[in-house]
C-alpha cells in the first residue's frame, strides 16, 4: 500500500524521503525518485508533512513514540498523517505526544485496497482538527478521489471500524441467507435478485456476492482469490470490539462476527477472502 | 391486509366471496361489494381461484385441513393462492392434501406491508408448478406490482425468510454499527453518508436508517410507531430457524438475531417497529 | 437402547411383546424370550402397560398415531411410557389422543446412554398424572435406578432437554476456557484443578473434561470415541430452541450453542462424542 | 479488599506501609497499626516485600510504571505481588521492568470477594519464578487459605479470568435452562435437582442458583444485592475477550456472554450480583 501512495506522491511532483524495514521495498522506491531514510526520525527531519502507513497499533507507537522514532525529531508545524487502521484511542495517544512537540497528528485510514492505492483513487477518512483538514485535503488528495473530514483525531478510525464491522456482519448475513435458501430449493442467481430488489439489499448481496456464479468478477468466482482476506477482517473486528469494549457499546452481532472469522482463520481460511464466509458456511454434513 | 387484497380485486371487476373471522371484517367488505361464506369451506365450494391471508403455520392447517376447511370442499382444478408467511414445509404439506383433491396449492406470501397492500403494490414471492404460475400472476397482478416465480412449492416462503433474515441481521448490524461510531464521537449522519458510499452499504443503513434524523419519513424519526413490528420480525426470524434446521443448514447471527427479538418483545419492544433496535442498543450505563 | 430396556424387564420376569422395525434386533429379542409383533398396532392389543423408546418427533407421531399404530388399537386403561426424547408438544399431544381412547399417555425420556440402558440404571423423567406415576415407577424401576416425576405430561421432556442445554453450554464453556488457558501457558490438568475447585466447576470441567489426558476413561482421552455423539446433542438443542420459541423464553447461549454443535456436524464432527467440542475449538492458525 | 488484606498482615504481626488514594481508608488503618505514605513510591523504599491491589490495568501501569510509582522507588530484591485482575500482559509487561531493576513482579490474582478477604481466606492464583514462590506463598497465606502456583508470570491472571469466563458462562446457562424449564411447566426447586443429580450440574446451579429461593443464603434470594456485581462481571469477561484475541483463542460463548452482562449493565443491572442474568432472561412479553 505504502509504495503505491509513494509513488503517487512522486508522479505528483512532490520530493518524497521514504522509509520501510524492507530493504527490497526501499531500494525499488529509490529506483522510482525518492530519497531514502535510514530511520523513522532521520524521514522526520526532513519533511514538513509526512504520511505513515503501517499494519498494527503496535508499530504504529513504536515508529512514531519508540527509540528514533518520528516524535524524537519531528519539526515543530508538522503534519502527521497516519493511514494505518489501528485502535482510535491510540490515534489519540500519538497526537497529544504530537501536539507536546508542536506538530499535528490526524487519522487518516483508507478504504479500497491495493489496486485502489496504486491508481490513487483511495477513500481516505481523516479525524483531526478543522484548521488542518484542508491543508491534508490537499495532499491526500493525490492518492485518493475521496477524502472525508469525520471529526476530531480517531473518528477516522471509528468511521472506519464501524463500516468494515457492519460490512463483516452483512457479508456473513449473506452468505447465511444464501446457503439457506439454496439449501431450501432456490436457485442462487434468483435469489440474490429477490434480495437485491427487497430489503435485504446490502453491498455483499448486490455487489460482492459470496456465492460463485452470482456476480462476475469477483472473488467468488475465483476460488476466493484476491479481495480483502479472512485474516485482514479478523483484525478489523478484533479493533471494533476493543472500541466497543472502551465505550461499553454493545455488539452482539459484532462480537459474534469477530468469532466466525477467527473460527475460520484458525480452519485454513486466513488468506482467502472475506466473502469465503459462503464457503466455510455452506459445508454440508458428512456422511458417517 | 386481506381487507385491502380483496378490495382490489373487487376494484379491478372480480366477484370476491369472502370469509374473516372478524364479524365486522366481513360486514365492511360485503359493504364494499363482496359475497360472504360463513366457513372457508363455503368460500371454496363457490370458487375456482382462492386467496388466503393468515397469521401463521397454524391458522393455514387449520383453515386449509381443519373442520370445514377449504380442502373439505375444494373443487377440482382450483388453484389455491396462500399468501400468508408460514413454514415452508406446511405449505409443501398443503399442496401434497390439495393435489390428492384435485387442486393445486401455491404459497404467495408477500413483502411491501399494509400500506402496499391498499396501494395494490406488494411484491408476491411464489411457490409452485411452472404450468400454474401464468394463471397466479394474472390474479396475483391486481393486487401487486412484482410477481416473482421463485421455484417450486414452498420457496415462496423460502425466498421470503433468507429475506427478512438478512434485513434483520443487517438492521441490527447497522444499529450497532451506528451506535458505536456514535459513542466514538462521530455525527449519525456523517457515519451513515460514511457507509452508504462505502461497503458497509445496505437497505437498512440507507433508505430505513434507524437512528433518529438520518433518514425521513421513517418510523425511527417517528418514535419508531408504524412500519414492520418487532413482534412480526421475531416471529419471521422464528420461521427461519426452523427451516435452517430441517436442511441443517448454519445461521449463527439468523440464530443470534432471533435471540435479540426475543429479548426486545420480553422487554415492551414488540409493538414499535423493528428498526428500534438501535433504541434498545443505545442504552446507556445508568449511574449507580 | 429400546433391546436393552426389553431385556432388564425379561430378566426381572415380565412377558414382553416387542415390535422394531429392524427384523434383526427383533430376532435377537425373540431369542431371548419375547414375544414379537408385526405392527406398534399389535403390541398395543396385547398388553396393558407399553414402552416405547424412538429416534424423534415425527416416530413417535407415526408409532402412535399413525396407521397401524398404538393408539388404533390401545386397550382402555393401557399405561403408555414414551422414553423418546421429543418436542414436549408432541408428548402433549399424544397424551390428549391417548386420554380420547381411555389410555393413559406419559413421556419418560431418559438420561444415562446405552450402558446404563444395559446395567438397568437409567434415569428417567416423567411427565404425567400424579395417580398414574406410581404405577409408572414400579414398571421404569426395572429399567432404572432413579425414577423422578416431573409434573404434567411433557415436563419430563421438559426437564431433559434443559438439563441437555445447559451441558453443551457447560461442555462449549469449559473447552473454550480450556483451549484459552492453555494458550495463555497454563497446563491443563493445573487449569482444570483451579476449575473444579473454584466457582467455574462443572460436571463437565470435573467429570468429563473434554481435553485429553485430564480425566481418565472419558471419550476425550479415547478419540472422542464413545460417549454422547455432537449428532445426538444437536437435535437435542434443536428441541430445546423449539420449546423455547414456544413460550418464548430467552436463551442466546442455547441458541448459540446449537449453530456451534450444527458447525461441527456439517465440519465431520457428527459421529464424535459432543466434548469434542473442543477439539473443533483448539484448531491452530493454520500457515499461510 | 486491600484493607482487609493489610490488617490480616498487621494482626499477623507484620509491619505495614500502605498507600491509598483515599485518605479516610489511610487514616483507618494508621489507627489499625499501619506506617501511611505518600506516594506508591515512598512505600517501595521501605518494603522489601509489597503487595498492590488495584481495579484495573491502567491503575496497575501507573502505580508501577508511572510518575511516583513503585519501580521508581524499588529496591533489588524486593517481591512485588499484585493481586489485582488484570490483563496478562500487563502483568507480564511489569515483570520485565520489575527484572530489570532487580525485583521480582509475580501476578497473584484473588478470588472469593469481600468477606473472603476480611477473614483471610482468599485463593491466591499466582504466576511468576518458581524460586520465588515459596516466599510469596508465606507471605500470601497470611491472607488467604488456598495458594496456588499456575506457572510464569502471567498464568495467574490467565488462570482467574478463564474461571470467571466459565462461571459467567455457566451462570447465564443455568439462568437459561432455569427459566425455559420454568415456562415449560417445570417447578424450579425440582428442575434444580434434576440438573444438580445430573450432567448439567454446575457450581451456578447447585451453590448459587440464581431463580429466587432454590437456595438458601445466596443473593438470587435477596434481590440479587450484594455477592459478585455484574459490572465487575463484565470486567473480567472484557479481560478476557483482549486476552483470547491475543493468543487467537476462538471463544464465541465468552464473546456472546460478554455482550449479555454489558446489555444487563447498560440496562440498570451493574451493581446487582452476576446471577441477576435470570432476572434480565425471565422479563414477560409484555401486553400490548
Amino acid at each position: 500500500m505504502g509504495g503505491h501512495m509513494a509513488r503517487n506522491l512522486l508522479k505528483k511532483g512532490y520530493p518524497v524521503v521514504a522509509y520501510d524495514i524492507s530493504q527490497e521495498s526501499l531500494a525499488a522506491l529509490k529506483k522510482d525518485g525518492a530519497s531514502v531514510a535510514g530511520t523513522p526520525a532521520e524521514v522526520a527531519q526532513g519533511v514538513t508533512k509526512l504520511v505513515s502507513m503501517l499494519p498494527a497499533s503496535a508499530e504504529v507507537q513504536e515508529v512514531y513514540a519508540g527509540k528514533d522514532g518520528i516524535l524524537s525529531t519531528v519539526q515543530k508545524g508538522t503534519l502527521l498523517l497516519d493511514s494505518s487502521t489501528i485502535d482510535p484511542s491510540v490515534s489519540q495517544a500519538m497526537a497529544v505526544q504530537a501536539e507536546a512537540r508542536g506538530a499535528v497528528f490526524m487519522d487518516a485510514p483508507v478504504s479500497g485496497g491495493v489496486n485502489a492505492a496504486r491508481d490513487g483513487i483511495l477513500t481516505f477518512m481523516v479525524g483531526g482538527p478543522d484548521g488542518n483538514f484542508p491543508e491534508a485535503k490537499d495532499l491526500l488528495a493525490n492518492m485518493g478521489k475521496n477524502i472525508v473530514h469525520c471529526g476530531a483525531v480517531g473518528t477516522g478510525q471509528a468511521a472506519k471500524i464501524c463500516n468494515n464491522m457492519l460490512l463483516a456482519i452483512s457479508m456473513v448475513g449473506t452468505s447465511e441467507a444464501m446457503n439457506l435458501g439454496i439449501r431450501l430449493g432456490l436457485d442462487p442467481k434468483l435469489l440474490a435478485s429477490v434480495l437485491n430488489t427487497s430489503s435485504g439489499r446490502c453491498w455483499s448481496s448486490e455487489v460482492y456476492n459470496p456465492v460463485p456464479g452470482v456476480v462476475q468478477g469477483v472473488p467468488s468466482g475465483n476460488d476466493y482469490q484476491g479481495g480483502f482476506g479472512t485474516a485482514l477482517m479478523m483484525k478489523d473486528l478484533g479493533l471494533a470490539q476493543n472500541a466497543a469494549g472502551s465505550v461499553k457499546a454493545n455488539t452482539p452481532l459484532g462480537a459474534a462476527v469477530l468469532q466466525i472469522y477467527r473460527t475460520m482463520v484458525n480452519h485454513g481460511f486466513g488468506g482467502k477472502d472475506f466473502s469465503s464466509a459462503f464457503l466455510f458456511l455452506q459445508e454440508q454434513e458428512k456422511s458417517k
